[in-house]
């Protein structure tokens, strides 16, 4: 490594609930050193990045550097993050409260830092090196353990007016659902997440074994229990034409389609960008909503594949440190 | 009137449906001349054009000024218009083609003209004089004849990819109506647009009451008669409390609430907007809608009523030419 790489080093972190990303990124924002560790969750904030810290510091020894030698970093979470305060805030992953975690982190780094959530950054991933690239404006969707959005519009990433745009795991996707008193009640997942995530396809999926004796691809699949069936499972009996399983995702996949249709009669961006474990699981699941999404809505709709995968969010961070310190340069 | 101040005049025009209001603004953006004619829908563009500038010049000349005066004319217009071609697509209002309306202004006005969608301009309108004076972040959602929408991101009229932003009309307000076989027909009306419009809120009545003997004060309101009730009607009746336009308002509201939580989880606005004839009609439709959609968002939300009626859209268009004309002069 000679010495004017070096000075252009930055790390992106992708904190995630379950797993955490960490890469290093060379000058030109190419990565050279990456892992993937179990997310230490913690209580206390502060331990938490004490962890963080010491897995970023144990890549960064592989390189002979170390984290005084970085130029920023870039760090997505699964939240809703204040940018100009720093706060995070509604962090169900965690169950922190409302915490300010930028003095926290200036203890164990004192240079430029990016935060933001980790949605936002995958976009940012993939406006720039992904399936988004050249484009002004973008819907992000990303279909997981949860439902996530994140929004690019004019070229930009959209944060709205208190850092909380993107939330459509909340989306009503009934309107008549109110009069029957289903309300957002506030729980970590949103009316939409619950019908259409990769946790609601496999609940709806346990809930439909435990009360039928049909045989059926799914249950082969999770070795003939019910309860231990997950949308992967699922998915992949649709996939092969599984009628229970395609009966399991009729809803999820109107719902999908449905949201999909509306942000862009509302929005009219040029690309659709899908992605997340339950988009990654194959080529049915996005070929349904593209067919089912372009019926209900006459605005323009292109639905494409995210082409980061698990990396997208990492390298979102990379290029949003690495905009700050430019940023900073020039003025 | 004099020469300083006759040099800064523009016109702003709100072209509607049914009714076309021409402002005449002097330097600072006050309206000095106004009026409301009825729109005379013409099948043929050009023929549509003489009209709409004979009534310009009919106004200017009461001011003893006219057209070749203007430093520059806007105009809002109820279709999809793309900014940079000038093109107007998609306007059901005068069943015209797909048509480059700028050649055929240029005919009859050689000057700046600014063209754009009205709801759009109605939103710059209320950012500039009206309710959401100050504000970044902006969903003005009108309910009238149709429901139309415009958002304000990061201070600046949102257009999308192709003009086509805001189009919640076609928004699909039941995800299980996709697999019941209902599915945008590329009607005038959207699927939210039939459900909650004035014009939906009427038909709704109408048939309500074509198969109750019920008495309402929504049928008194209407002379008696079953085809004679529009949503003025019900909405007069249902703010006094009568059981029958109650119930009748019953889905039409919890879909405007589902649509306007669902755009507050999305873009996280600091406001949304709300006009139109429906809300103008009193208070019970803004509370209801208010009440009702802060239940469905976990985000911050605060509804607030348009401000300038019937004027934003022509207000709108005199702000949108006046900055058109300022940016034009500092290059």
């Amino acid at each position: 490594m000679h010495k004017g790489e070096e000075a252009g080093l930055t790390a992106g972190i992708d904190v995630g609930g379950t797993k955490t990303l960490i890469c290093i990124a060379g000058a030109s924002g190419q990565i050279r050193l990456k892992k993937k560790v179990a997310t230490q969750r913690e209580a206390d904030p502060d331990r938490f990045f004490n962890w963080l810290f010491d897995e970023l510091n144990d890549l960064l020894s592989e390189d002979g550097s170390d984290i005084e030698r970085l130029t920023g970093i870039g760090i997505g979470f699964p939240g809703v993050i204040s940018k100009d305060a720093g706060v995070l805030s509604g962090a169900p992953a965690f169950g922190w409260p409302a915490v300010d975690i930028r003095p926290v982190i200036a203890h164990y780094y004192k240079g430029p830092v990016y935060l933001d959530n980790d949605v936002n950054l995958a976009a940012l991933g993939e406006l720039w090196q992904g399936s988004a690239r050249g484009m002004k404006h973008v819907a992000l969707v990303t279909v997981g353990t949860g439902i996530g959005s994140a929004l690019i519009l004019n070229g930009e990433l959209y944060a709205g007016a208190d850092g909380a745009s993107g939330e459509i795991g909340n989306w009503i996707v009934d309107a008549d659902a109110e009069t029957d008193g289903m309300e957002n009640d506030g729980e970590a997942f949103g009316p939409f997440e619950k019908a259409a995530s990769g946790t609601g396809i496999g609940e709806a999926a346990r809930k439909y074994f435990r009360v039928t004796d049909r045989s059926s691809k799914v249950l082969d699949l999770a070795g003939g229990q019910a309860d231990g069936i997950d949308a992967r499972h699922v998915l992949q009996a649709a996939a092969e034409g599984d009628e229970s399983a395609l009966s399991i995702m009729e809803r999820p996949l109107s719902c999908m389609a449905v949201v999909i249709a509306n942000m862009v009669s509302l929005l009219n961006p040029e690309v659709v960008v899908l992605g997340g474990g339950v988009v990654d699981s194959g080529d049915y699941y996005i070929h349904q909503v593209r067919e089912r999404a372009a019926k209900l809505t006459p605005n323009p709709i292109r639905i494409v594949r995210a082409e980061l995968g698990n990396e997208a969010g990492a390298i979102g961070a990379i290029r949003a440190i690495k905009g700050m310190i430019r940023t900073r340069m020039d003025t």
